[in-house]
């Protein structure tokens, strides 16, 4: 048997041990989880230092890098946020409904783990940690495949976990790791209809697009954002600039962050030239339509192409549009139902927005910047869903569950 | 542009007009879809006689013929079955958590329509109008593509209830069937993300197997039952026998019926060759295990092929085994998830299976037909989900809404 389906069947049978624990016991073995990375973090430092060392010889760019790097800070940072899931409540036994039926039948619907997570990602070792922690909480096995830049530290950070995970209650086998580097290992996992219940991509738009196109597996579509901000011609001045920079330059790396600034005729004519310039001193390129350009001489072009794109750069289309319709009219054609704003003094423009905005998140008069788990208060976050099954928007805990009705009688049968 | 791709545009294009529907409008709308099936009945009738008439000609089964075959009172169940869904809670527009964060900001999760729905089906001409309504009523536009054996009959249905919207304040671009029977026309919807938001396949196992392999769309995975009914060493005896006799021969047809009865060593020796006469008077044939075939020597042998069937037929396959484990694990290896019980009078095993199945409905002394959204009360089924995401189990209206987080502020930012 290949490695995929060997670690993936040790993993489905791990998940029925799971599925039996109590929350404390799921807990113990967190914090075991947490004491061994911090008590072997020389071992972590080194393996680390070999993807380092892999990645200088091979040319890798530095931001790649900077993203796989960890210090002794960055690990205990990791520790901690295994300690803050700890913290968070257990999102698996809860009785999410009950009711009795005429024929003395009692239901229950009860909230399950899902199974077997297959994630699938990118560089940054920390993902390894959290995405074992945020499953082993909910009852989960777990099947990574991490990118190979970061494999040395991944293998040096999943044996930790097991070795911590073999002292307790929960199985190391519901700890699994793919080492297999090549592409054909990701596209194997896509299609273990079985022995994984469900498969999240974390990373760039062609990982999630590869594990969208292939998967045979339910999978939770995570991550691209082109986000828009609306201007409306009865926007605050002072609070459209304030939210439309936010959105663009406190983190222009992540899906969150504004791709493009749709501003209303009169808007426009009044204020683009001034918030252009803002934009200019925060070293945002501005790309602009017609009119845009009209009132920003030094703005290039805009094409359908840059809207359609998701820069995560210091990088904005604007767009004058001459309503509210329009807007709404290029938001659907652009949009990735990620998170889209208007900012407006107009109440009924601010409904209608909200309303007709097909997005996991919609926003009245804030940055688009708090479309996350922890912003919303949910502790943890297992990604962004952009899809409409099963969890949309910032996924906590509970989106790593399922249910499963318990259904009790005294010998009913079916007339 | 294909006809899939034009019609699954223009439902699109509708569903942005649904959304905003209220309540009321919606029921309105398909009140005079009951109408119209009432009223132009002949128009009905006389399809379906082209279909029958084909069929005939073609040779198509007398069992696939019924299903087809509409009468005056099936066309008035089906209109009854309209009105009864008018009836039930709009699952749209409710107010699911609402929060406030530190900030200021207003956090609240509402329910929304999926957005354009793909239905994949066969024969039965009922399901062409149960999913338009349920579709509708849950604020969706919906592209239909159901079986080729009923297309006149589905043709001219669609064309009635078009017709009926039109006077509506839904758009009759709402409603959609494709009417190309190849079978490209299934894998082209399968592909149509950006254009439908969910496929939702309804028919046997090759047809539920074709959307899942192939669709990049997210699925509802509907039906696949190959259930097990567990008789413990304690179980009542008359229990026993009437649980087991309704899951195998109440309806034999459907997904939610017995496949195998896994029989406790002590339990059989006492019961079982009893039991077996009962199933013999009934038509049913035996497979059976080794022991089976001891203790009923007129049973036949039961393959690991058999254990792997979805017979839906009067066939049931017969184990005995040692202890409640052995059967979890038979019904670990060859279960589907779907419906699973165990007849004891053992709470302390009742517990155990009731927590150690990972099915989506779970069964202590009641019979598995039970597993239906009337059953449980929900007063309409979508189909039932054997997979965990979004829904599982019967779906009510609630597994055809999504949700969006509308979060609006005074002009926060993210710090």
């Amino acid at each position: 048997m290949s490695e995929v389906r060997t670690k993936a069947a040790l993993a489905r049978e791990a998940a029925a041990t799971l599925n039996r624990l109590m929350t404390e016991q799921k807990n113990e073995a967190l914090l075991a989880m947490a004491d061994a990375l911090l008590a072997r973090q020389d071992e972590i430092l080194a393996g680390n230092e070999r993807d380092l060392a892999r990645g200088r010889e091979n040319g890798t760019s530095s931001s790649l890098l900077d993203r796989i790097k960890l210090t002794t800070a960055r690990i205990e940072d990791i520790a901690q946020g295994v300690r803050e899931i700890v913290e968070l409540p257990d999102p698996v036994g809860v009785l999410l409904e009950a009711f009795d039926r005429p024929n003395g039948l009692r239901v229950e619907k009860i909230s399950v783990p899902l199974g077997v997570v297959g994630m699938i990602y990118e560089a940054r070792p920390n993902v390894t940690v959290d995405a074992a922690s945020l499953c082993l909480k909910t009852g989960n096995a777990v099947v990574l495949r991490g990118g190979s830049a970061a494999i040395e530290s991944n293998r040096t950070i999943v044996g930790i976990l097991r070795d911590a995970l073999a002292t307790t209650a929960i199985p190391a086998d519901a700890l699994q790791m793919i080492e297999d580097p090549n592409r054909a290992s990701v596209d194997e996992m896509l299609k273990l209809n079985g022995l994984l219940d469900v498969v999240i991509p974390r990373g760039g738009a062609s990982l999630i697009r590869n594990v969208v196109e292939n998967a045979t597996v339910p999978v939770i579509e995570t991550g691209a954002g082109i986000c828009h901000t609306f201007l409306d011609a009865s926007a605050d001045p002072a609070m459209a600039e304030a939210i439309s920079l936010n959105a663009k330059v406190q983190r222009p790396s992540v899906c969150n962050s504004m791709e493009t600034l749709l501003v209303h005729e009169s808007f426009a004519e009044r204020h683009l030239a001034a918030l252009a310039g803002r934009f200019r001193s925060a070293n945002v390129e501005l790309r602009g339509c017609a009119r845009t350009r009209e009132l920003v001489p030094w703005a290039k072009e805009a094409t359908d192409e840059d809207y359609a794109t998701e820069y995560n750069d210091y990088i904005l289309n604007v767009k004058v549009v001459a309503s509210l319709a329009d807007a709404l009219q290029h938001i659907r054609r652009f949009g990735t139902m990620h998170s889209e704003c208007i900012v407006t003094e107009s109440g009924e423009n601010a409904q209608r927005f909200l309303q007709d905005v097909d997005a996991a998140t919609v926003y009245h008069n804030a940055s688009t910047r708090f479309t996350d788990g922890f912003e919303f208060g949910f502790g943890a976050e297992i990604g962004i869903s952009t899809q409409k099954l099963h969890a949309r928007g910032p996924m906590g805990l509970p989106a790593l569950t399922s249910t499963k009705y318990v259904v009790t009688g005294s010998g009913q049968i079916r007339g």
